[in-house]
């Protein structure tokens, strides 16, 4: 019998073990979602007659109090409890005995855990546009710094045509602007009430899912309760399907300050804080910063996967599998943000070089510009083409190294403005501001 | 020698299979938009003066001409011609002569692609779309057909509460609206006129890349020529992010068809269209349909990988990798378009069993009305909870066969009304309208 | 100036951190390999003399007392030091002086940290083995215990043909062995020496490549130093996507038991450790063990792909991007184990339900069985199919429920030894014993 | 009523086209593997007294008359005739009548699928790894011809030491040797015998499958019918595996060949026939095939995705979605083999250029040299390394040019018979031969 107990109890913690996994250190990054999620629901069991005006009113201070304990990074998740949800229904029974049991009345943790990822999502998928927004705004600085700085234009790697830092860094400032497009449309999903679809299969209470969705300033609710749990899974792909494509700009970036700062290219200088030595040769300068910026991003774009890795061929309906995606989503958030970030540092702090073109190696990237002068002057395109080529195979060919491109985005007219205001518009398209005074409210007249 | 050239001969054939591949078939699918971007570009030209009206007028002739052999079936690649783009270019010059070559100053094949893969791409995502909203017609009338018809709603595939056609059917259609608003973001970045980028470095003649936006109906330009160059692979990316979204969707919903059609679930019943026998068990009714649906929208789910494949740790700048991207893109639009007709035709003849819930073994589905009638009468929730499980222990439950659902969302309120009008305004919101009106006027007054 | 400096500061920890990451975590697995590394490559330095004999014995026997250190726990990365291997040649040049210095000529930390990641990988992946082979004896004992237990056998998850439990769990062990083959193939591509490789390109030192390989157990080295490097990553690599292998085995027997745990299917029992209730339906009883082994084995197939993402379009040489390779292997390893373990302990604790087939509903199981009574009285098959066919749509049909199932894998001749012997023999082709006797005299004598 | 039959024509039309799909057109593919499945399995019936010797002569002669004309490329899948296996059973109940029929007796399609998709699998296995062996042969005469002529060998795109054409080459000659061990292991699981597990559940006929086993070839069977059934997608997993593994070489190299193409580097030049120009720039030789090559072989690398997408979370037993899975194998097998015989073309065609390093650039790749020299003289290599980083800070540096590296696998030691001796070896283990003799035999005295 003793042996078994005992068996029975190392069972039990490698049991809890596997269950439990990250969930709880995860979880705290809910807690704030968690006091939110719960105001709301209790107004709206208070008005549809579930919690009386006192109910009401002991659960809001309560629940405030837990927020600063969130805010001032006092809140903890208590030994052998299983989540923030418990933790926090705990420290309300705790002080308000049956008041505290009631606010779970008319939702299920699955909805309960539904909300706060919603809400979580949504806050996180704004940090991320505010630092892309941020890393946006050291390109379009470097690009209109850097428009006379001419560049070797490439394509197949091999040199194509005049290029210049304008350009370059711009192209990557205006990519950044389908980025935050892509962050929008996951950023919608994340911003629709689940609350009050319980289970997956609603309630006989006559929750009122409209007042809610208001409260905590959701663009619109999830309307059918079953499609709200079916959001779970979906909401986090969406997320990490932005992440990794905002990933993938970023990682190309690196590509190319890698490449660039290869001594066969020398287009930049890195600063000595992004690079490190050897251990065996003495001569090195290599932009480790730059190519773990790479990985990092590249691995990034995997993440969609192992999301569709848990979802896949499960029939609908809650199950246990979900909870493992919070193990994926939340870490991305640091992840992408630490890459942001050093993204923005090291694009500030890299040095151009100057006067690149003047090597005759590069004296090709010239010829459509010989071409060009023809056409101006008459000769049939496809013909102007033969002749140019002509002239570099006989040696006749000579550099015309003046260029006068004009027209939209091009060397000599890189419309920056432009390309800015259309990033303005579209990170004012989330109307964040509106979720901001939402939850501020929730939070002041509780 | 003669061996040699022998050698060379099948040498040449084989590289050039190699590298032709399937480019000329895939290129058929864009002669359409060649012909929309020749017109375009030869109007911007004619504006900047380098076509003359007489030109102008001869080029938009012979365009005119070509598109409707494309529309009739007509137009074909002929042998030994490369790609889409020669072949209009050669039947101009065949026609026109000088002013046939004259129509490529100022672009490189390259923006050329581009813009074609534009066109096409912003057109065949709004097919989808078109199709999208078929299949939730069909899911959301038969929702409100049978919103009265219950099932049983599974959590973790146990047994939890009452859920119903109703709801199974509506969480569907509700699913397909955020599937609409990821292929928005799609058909955003396809909506940008790359024209006039040449071969990603813009061009020294003065372009007008504002009137060819205008005259091809894109919502605007790509303007920094690097990134328009840069957008061929991510416009790809992000149209087969949103397919295997709705992919996603789709298979979910093959699942759910598989399990409920087994002898353990019996649910629906399937037309015997979409069934077949064993070679071996001439009892079986199997649901191929359904299984080969999902089997092919569970491998749509790894298109944006292949792509991501392909374009990983590319350095920026046109690389012929980018030209494998359409037999990645282009058949992807047809079995999408394929599995969402069968979809919705499955969905239409499937049969849904009545009174299910009257089997004993769903008697538990009713536990929770138990437990809130117990809470509506003053019980707090984790102790009626409790009681309900007592009961349920000591043979004393009943189940409370009477569902009184009325909040938003829930079985006895679907709100179909509001789900359709979602995506009305969703699908109104991709604006295609201005899109038509654009290409008609440049077909017709050219 | 100061605000520089401070300004400075930070950055620099950022940097570090961005850099280093979970480097130093990562790298306290590699520590004990790392003094074997040493210990072979000393032993190889006083073989061609750039070591005396003093060094080496002075070498060794530190080298020995950082192992027992290692051994014991009590080994650590102190703060300020890069990595496991700049800790060891810390603490050697901390107490031997410049002979601690010495270790490192002839090597660079490149291919230090190749040799670690092999030595570690090659021991994993004998510890998943083992764990395999663990599984393995778990289901091949179930299997024969429950060979008489009949079950439904389903093909389109329609019932299709009578299978057993004894069919069911011997499958999955038989599987195994094919996962065991792949880890074959991974462990032997870890199994190669690479030291000598330095930086990929050699050494001008008289090294004796040869003797290591010989020291450390290898099966042989990868000889040319260029492939020595590019292994890197590839091993990496191979070991995931046998592990992803090994985990789609695991996922899809997890599959299975949350079905058979359905109401609807109701094949099994599991013990209550195994399950969890509901916050709002007090007769549930989830398999969220089952369901998180499914969840975490699914997620453990995208890995490959993470290292896919890192390394793709990686030009030849070493590449700090690698570092993070790391962190993708090591926990994948805990992972593994972890799911193999819960698995059979599942396995052994699960109950299976007898007589199941005797419910009217299994009925048509037999309908094979009964058209092969009629071929062996002489009725040609596709003539007997008709018949039956005829017989169930008449009602005539009975069912024949005595099997008689006799050939090679079948219900009644389960060949668990034949299947049990295929697995001794594949665990014996990894020849660990040989690796394990060459580490203890490497350890013994030094 | 018309209206209806009409609608069900266009209907039935439309289900048929959505489940064959391109099954029939891969189904040739089988032919020659189901003609041979069928010989054996006749043989065992016969065997068993399921046929008589009359029918298994008169079967014997059709089927070796379908075998020639499969040979011949005259066998056909008839119009509405569903597969290959319904032909080939066709054509012998057309010629022999009841005899014909009683071959299907104690199978079922779904091993009859399994045991032709195993046979089509081995073989088209070995075809890849004879092609990697050519591939090889090209790769090590080349490392042996070019072992004198340096090139720069990079860590981080930095230049780091003296590499050589020799180790390049060579390097990619030994990488394919681990491809070929993965081969290996993918081709172990398809050279086993799958026939008799029937629809996965076995027969109730006293079938002798360990003859069939000998007559196909195999080195042993599936026991468990279950588990042999399993093994269905796992086959084409483990295939797509091994091939993706193999075509991330291909790519890698391919990336190489396109950098050292580049200007920037030049350190080769390719042939004309594997270059084009561009259609705006006159000077341009751009790699197009090395860079197809690339973006082939790197899409190749998301097929066990593919395959995983639609198995995931597939409860055991056979479900219609694997019939997808020939679309996604069989057409990578010809692509790999493209791939591979345009690589070996590619660089056997290459020209290498000459005295690269003594370009002053590359002066500093010869440090390490100096700081060896330093140790070979009795500096401890730590002081080396900071003498020799200020001998080139302060300019007093000379590059050691003359390179002295003799240790196995290094520049002056290429091991290239070490090296072809281990894939000789490697190839060897496939024991093809004996596959052949075993086919050979079954088809001669039948």
């Amino acid at each position: 019998m003793k042996l078994w107990q005992k068996e029975n109890t190392v069972t039990s913690e490698k049991i809890e073990k596997f269950t439990v996994g990250r969930d709880r250190e995860m979880d705290l990054n809910l807690a704030e979602y968690d006091v939110l999620g719960n105001l709301a629901h209790a107004k709206m069991l208070a008005s549809i007659g579930l919690l009386t005006s006192e109910d009401l009113t002991a659960l809001e201070q309560e629940l405030k109090l837990i927020y600063s304990q969130v805010q001032q990074g006092e809140f903890l998740i208590e030994e052998g409890v299983e989540d923030v949800h418990s933790q926090v229904e705990l420290q309300l029974t705790r002080k308000l005995g049956d008041t505290g049991k009631k606010i779970h009345s008319g939702r299920s943790r699955n909805d309960q855990v539904l909300v706060d990822m919603k809400l979580y999502t949504r806050a996180r998928l704004f940090d991320v546009v505010k630092a892309t927004e941020k890393l946006f705004d050291v390109l379009a600085r470097r690009s209109e710094e850097h428009k006379n700085d001419l560049l070797p234009g490439y394509t197949h790697l091999q040199i194509a045509m005049p290029s210049s830092f304008g350009l370059w860094f711009g192209a990557y400032a205006e990519g950044l602007i389908d980025d935050v497009i892509q962050l929008n449309a996951a950023y919608r999903l994340a911003n629709r009430n689940p609350l009050g679809s319980g289970a997956g299969y609603g309630s006989s209470f006559p929750l009122n899912r409209t007042l809610t969705t208001t409260l905590l300033g959701f663009e619109g609710m999830h309307h059918n309760v079953v499609y709200a749990q079916m959001s779970r899974g979906r909401t986090e792909q969406a997320a990490l399907t932005a992440i990794s494509s905002l990933a993938a700009t970023v990682s190309r970036l690196a590509m190319d300050v890698c490449l660039y700062n290869s001594q066969n290219f020398s287009f930049i200088v890195l600063p000595d804080d992004l690079t490190t030595g050897s251990s065996i040769m003495p001569h090195k300068k290599n932009p480790d910063v730059a190519e773990l910026l790479r990985a990092k991003t590249n691995r990034m774009k995997a993440l969609p996967m192992e999301v569709t890795m848990v979802l896949s061929n499960l029939p609908s309906g809650y199950h246990r599998d979900m909870q493992l995606l919070k193990e994926i989503l939340m870490p991305a958030f640091d992840e992408i943000l630490d890459c942001l970030d050093i993204a923005a540092f090291m694009l500030e702090n890299m040095k151009v070089k100057q006067n690149l073109l003047e090597d005759a190696k590069y004296d090709l990237l010239f010829s459509v510009e010989r071409v060009n002068e023809l056409v101006i002057n008459g000769v049939p395109f496809r013909d102007a083409y033969r002749q140019v080529g002509a002239e570099i195979g006989d040696g006749s060919y000579v550099a015309p190294r003046e260029l006068k491109h004009t027209h939209e985005g091009s060397i000599g007219n890189l419309q920056t403005a432009e390309i800015q205001e259309r990033m303005r518009h579209e990170v004012a398209a989330f109307g964040y501001d509106k979720v901001t005074a939402a939850l501020e409210k929730l939070l002041q007249n509780g």
